[in-house]
This record gives structure tokens, sequence and C-alpha cells, in this order.
């Protein structure tokens, strides 16, 4: 950039890059936690079909509220939720963007507890929204005594909890969104992204949406629904929470094509979730044979896992830089999350996360790396 | 809203309601500057081809970028721009809001020409930048001696110009471009949505782009294509405010359903495009005919009209509301834009033009209007 323009750039965004993993074309792409199953025959001819209809009449501007598809969200989700509690914008970024120009912005401060979503403190940042890490024990464990403590010192106008987290696979206890809820008094987020994919007997927040109008959870149909390229994330909240983020939003802000493709997907939730089960599968396959070959792992109740690339015992740590790049050598990408010492995968197919496996596997039989790469 | 979540809303939003034009169910819609005409079977298909084509991989996330997209765009507005120069995203307001983001933002100031595309400082509000109103002559025009005294008074960061404006319908002088661009520093923004509507003859801004690093020409898909319901909105400039904007938009914010339908729509310019000539006949229409009653009615180089609702000479000013309530009973749909004594409305087919006239004909021989009504 020549010096003319970026001196006209605010301040905090000069010298950035723009933000996204790297979108290499490789054979096993295990990088961005996308579903590897893609939507069977039925649904894409149903998703067609609801398409086509909306085409003879695009020259109009879509149902600004999309009252269609918040009610079918709301169905999804059950617990009683009717349209009027349920929001949704082109993926769960610009509903936690929306809550943030809402409830956040200059001169007030959002809260996470990182490693979590790295696009939370971005967001933050878009919206001139101060960003305070909260951190978490050395396990990527959070407790309540600790989320209590973080909150009473900051006093975060929002607070984002992820669960299942986001590097780590963990999900919370509820009583730890009980306790934030109760050391703070603004909104808390809990940013359930990968919640289908939770092990059994792990409790969603929305148990808690009728108790807390200050309770936002947000949703996609990126992950369990493998409709990431729809772009439709989603909120359960109050009603109140759902017109706070209608003054902000942008008028039209979802297509009509959206608002048709995600109600098609919805109609047949049960087919496309199908995959869900599958996927745990081999999430638990990659969370077990990583344990049982020396790596520490992270529990998972999502459709990724967090390994530690040097196996336990070994002398000194591994550069994960290092070690990314010997798996993508052996044709799998995963993703480097900028915490040292640590590799993200996503669990795909038994077939891909067989060649993920078996990459792993060469790449700790190579001798130590002394080279250290950027990816 | 309870009180508890009203305090947590950021200040400037307490009170406000979400913006948008009312959605009525009625026959003739002339109100939000859509294109009456539905995309032609051949577009219907064609575009039912494409989307088809993308379904069976929504589980993958669109390409981030929107390479192809962005060079089909720049393909369409010639004067040898090319992908890295161009940029889409959900609408205009949406490329409009991520300008703000990264060249506005709080501390900073944007600045208009009032009355002019009301989102405007909507869009400051919501991105913390700061908003001046520079104001327009009593007739509407904008003179480049005016725009240079305000903007060398206000220095504002951004400097948002309409051509052809909305909702007066009036394109600017390339003069007054040039002379924003000499009078500021900052980034100058001309939002051409309707400009392929203008009376021959009329310049766009994409032919000042090589000379002026600063200045960003925004587009949308929405009238002369007849995309509303697609949500596609796009930039052109240098390559360096297309790497400034990526800055901050969202990973993956435009879905590969939107890319793929816009790029099949680009594919059939030319027959889109057809329906552009027969609205230019009925805009010239309904500004002949209005003017030949005795109606105030502002230059129109767009796809509606900006008239006086009193006839001149009429005794005292007839209120807006009244009659845009009037009009609305004889079943057409036009929109109050907040200027005391004018209304705007869309050119639609002749049928709507008439249905339109008619209804004016009509509010005109009642007896004046004592009662002042919400819309």
């Amino acid at each position: 950039m020549t010096s003319e323009i970026r001196a006209l750039l605010r301040e905090e965004l000069q010298g950035l890059s723009a933000y996204g993993a790297p979108q290499l074309d490789v054979a096993v792409r295990l990088n961005v936690n996308e579903n590897s199953y893609a939507p069977p025959t039925e649904v894409v001819r149903a998703v067609a079909r609801a398409l086509e209809g909306e085409i003879a009449t695009l020259n109009r501007y879509p149902d600004r509220d999309a009252l269609k598809l918040r009610a079918d969200l709301a169905a999804y989700l059950g617990h009683g939720l009717t349209a009027e509690q349920v929001y949704a914008a082109n993926g769960s970024n610009e509903v936690q963007q929306q809550l943030l120009q809402a409830f956040g912005g200059p001169g007030r401060t959002a809260l996470g507890f990182g490693p979590a979503y790295s696009m939370h403190p971005l967001l933050a940042a878009g919206t001139a929204t101060g960003w305070v890490d909260g951190g978490r024990g050395p396990d990527f464990g959070l407790t309540a005594s600790h989320v209590e403590a973080v909150l009473r010192e900051y006093r975060p106008a929002i607070t984002f909890l992820c669960s299942p987290n986001n590097p780590t696979g963990t999900a919370l206890s509820l009583d730890v969104v009980r306790a934030a809820l109760a050391a703070t008094s603004g909104i808390v987020v809990v940013d359930e992204a990968y919640a289908e994919f939770a092990r059994p007997g792990t409790p969603s927040a929305l148990t808690l949406l009728e108790a807390n109008p200050r309770l936002v959870v947000t949703r996609t149909m990126s992950k369990a629904f493998a409709f990431a390229g729809a772009r439709v994330g989603y909120l359960a909240a109050g009603p109140e929470i759902v017109e706070a983020v209608q003054l902000v939003r942008l008028p039209y802000h979802l297509s009509a094509l959206t608002q048709a493709a995600a109600r098609a997907a919805l109609a047949h939730a049960d087919v496309l979730l199908s995959t869900v089960e599958q996927i745990k599968i081999q999430r638990d396959r990659i969370v077990a044979e990583l344990r049982e070959r020396g790596h520490q792992v992270a529990d998972s109740d999502a459709n990724f896992v967090l390994y530690r690339v040097a196996r336990d015992g070994s002398a000194d740590e591994t550069d994960q830089k290092v070690v990314w790049r010997r798996i993508l050598d052996a044709g799998v990408l995963v993703r480097d999350v900028g915490l040292p010492g640590w590799l993200r995968v996503t669990a795909g197919t038994p077939a891909e996360t067989s060649a993920f496996l078996a990459a792993v596997e060469t790449s700790d039989s190579l001798p130590a790396a002394v080279e250290t790469l950027e990816n």
C-alpha cells in the first residue's frame, strides 16, 4: 500500500493483513471445521427447487425481517422458542458483529476467555469495542470461579463464552454460564457454533434463555448442517435482544436466496444432521488414537480436535509450524491456530481421518525439525 | 423494550426504530426503487443452473475473495478495470459500511450533502463515525464551490457524493467530484447506485479513477440489473482501497450462492439491462406529465422521480404524508423520504406509471387536506 492510502486507514488497521486461513488446493482439507459430507442428492434437489422459486422475483427486495426463516430456525431449536426470539444473518460472525454494534462500541469493553474463537477480538476491533482476554487454565479449562473473578474485575458490556470452545473443542458446564450471568450486568453471548457435535449429556445454554434476558446463544448452519457456503448464522435470545440487533442491521441484509436455501435445508434437518454421528465417531477416533500415541489432546465436543504436536515425554517443544508444513506435505491441510506447540484438525470422513493420522505418524517419525516456516 | 435491556443498548440507539420503508402488500409498489421487470425466463434458467452447480459443495466455505465475481464485475464496468480494483459485498450498504470501518470510525467524520441517500448517516452512526450534513441548494442542486467550501471547513475522512442523487434523482457534473477530490485529502465515495439510468451524456466517476487513488465508486445490482433480492453491491477503486476493505470485511462475507447468482446475471447483462430504456421512458413520462400539471419536479437521471405534491401557485404547503396516504388508498405505494412537501416515486412499467399518475390526479382533485397521518 502506498503511503497516501495507508495514512488514511484507521491507525489500528495499519500494517495488518486480511484475516483468514490459507485457502490451499489440497486433497484433504481439515483446516476450517467444515463438514466433509456434501449435501445429499435429496437435499440438493430441494434447495435447488427452493432457489428456483425465488429467482423470478429477485427484482424485489427480500423480506427484511426474514420472518419465515426465523420461525423455521426457532422450530429447529425447540425449547419453546418462536420467531420473535430468533434472528439470522450472513454467518454467526455477522450476528456477533451486530451484537457488538448494539451493545458494545467506543468506550465499552467486550471480553472473552482465550484461546477461544479468534474472530471475537477482531469483531470487537471492527466495531471499535475494547477487548479484554480473560484467559483460561493451562489445560484450556474454564471454571466458574475464574469467570466470576475476571468479570467482576473488568465489568464488560459483552462477554463471549464458546461452548464447545474453538479451538480447544471442549463444551462448558452450564454452571460457568450461570456464573457469568451472575457476575456481570452486561450481555452474555454463548457461541454454540458446534453444539450439535457435543458428547451425550452436554447441555445447551438454550435451556437458560427463558430465565435470563441478558443471555444470547449464537449458532450457525455452517458446521452440523454442512451449509458453510450459504452463510447462515443465527441467535436465540429474548425478543428485546432481537429488536436491538435489528436497529443496527443493514436493511435487507439477508438475501432472498439465502433465506430460501436455509429454509429448504432446515426442512431436511434430519438428513443433513445424520452426518453428525459419523463425524463424532471420527472425532473420537482422532482423540483416542493420538492419546494412544502419546499426544496430549483436549476433550472435544466439536467436529475438530486440538492436540499437542510433541508426544508426551519428548525433550523439547516442537514448533507447530514445522509439523503443520510436514502434514501439508503429506497432503493434509490442518490449522495452526497460533497456539505454540498445538495444532487443530477437523474430523472428516473415515478416509480423511486415516490420511490425517498417517500424516501425523510420518511427521512424528521424522527427525526433530530445525527450520521454522511461515504458514 | 424493558428498562434492563434498553439500558444496555448504546446510548445513541435508545428510542430508535429499525430502519426501513414500510413493507405493505399493495398492488403497485413504487416506493423502494426496485426494477419492476422480473428477470426474464432466459435469465431465470441461467441463474437456476448456476445455483444448482453450487449446492452440492455448500458444505465448503465460499471463495473468501470472490475473485471470479470481481473479475466479471470489472469486465462489466469497463474502463480497463480488473478484479484487483473491484470489491463486492451484500449490497452497496455493506460496501459503504466497510469503507467507514476502514477509513472512518471513532474520532473521524464522514460528510454528505443532504437530502441524499438516507443510509449514509445511519452507516456512519453504526460505525461510530461522526456525521456532517453539508446540505445543498433549495433546488437540490450541488455546485463545486459549495462542495469545496464545506469540505475545506470540515475536512472529513470520508465524503459521500451521490450521482444520480437519491432521493432527488439528479446526476452530478464531474466538476463537482473533481472539486471534492481537490478540497479534501480524505476518501471520496461517489455512490452511483442508479448510474445505468442516467440521461445520455452523463459521465460516470469511473472515468476519474485512474488519476485519483482516493476515489471510490460504489454500484449495485439491485436497480438496473433487477437483482435487489440477491443483495449484490460493489465498488471500483484503486487496489489499495480494495485491500483496505478486505481488512475489515468478515471472512466469507459473500455466500457461494450470491457469487454464482451474480455471475450468471452478469453473463446476461444485455438482457437484464434492456429494461433500463423502458424504465427511462416511464421516468421521463412522469417528469413531463407532472410538470405539465404544474408540479415542481427534480431532473432525474435515476429510476425514480422526486416531485412537489402541491401544484405551483397553490396557496399553502400540502403535507406530503396526507398525499402519500391518498395515493396509497388509490392502490399505489410511493415513498415519503421525509422532505416536507415532496414525494418520491419509482418509475415502473407503463401500467404502473399510469396507475400512479391517475392516483396523483385523484389526490390533486380532493379538497385541501386537514389531517396529518403517520406513515
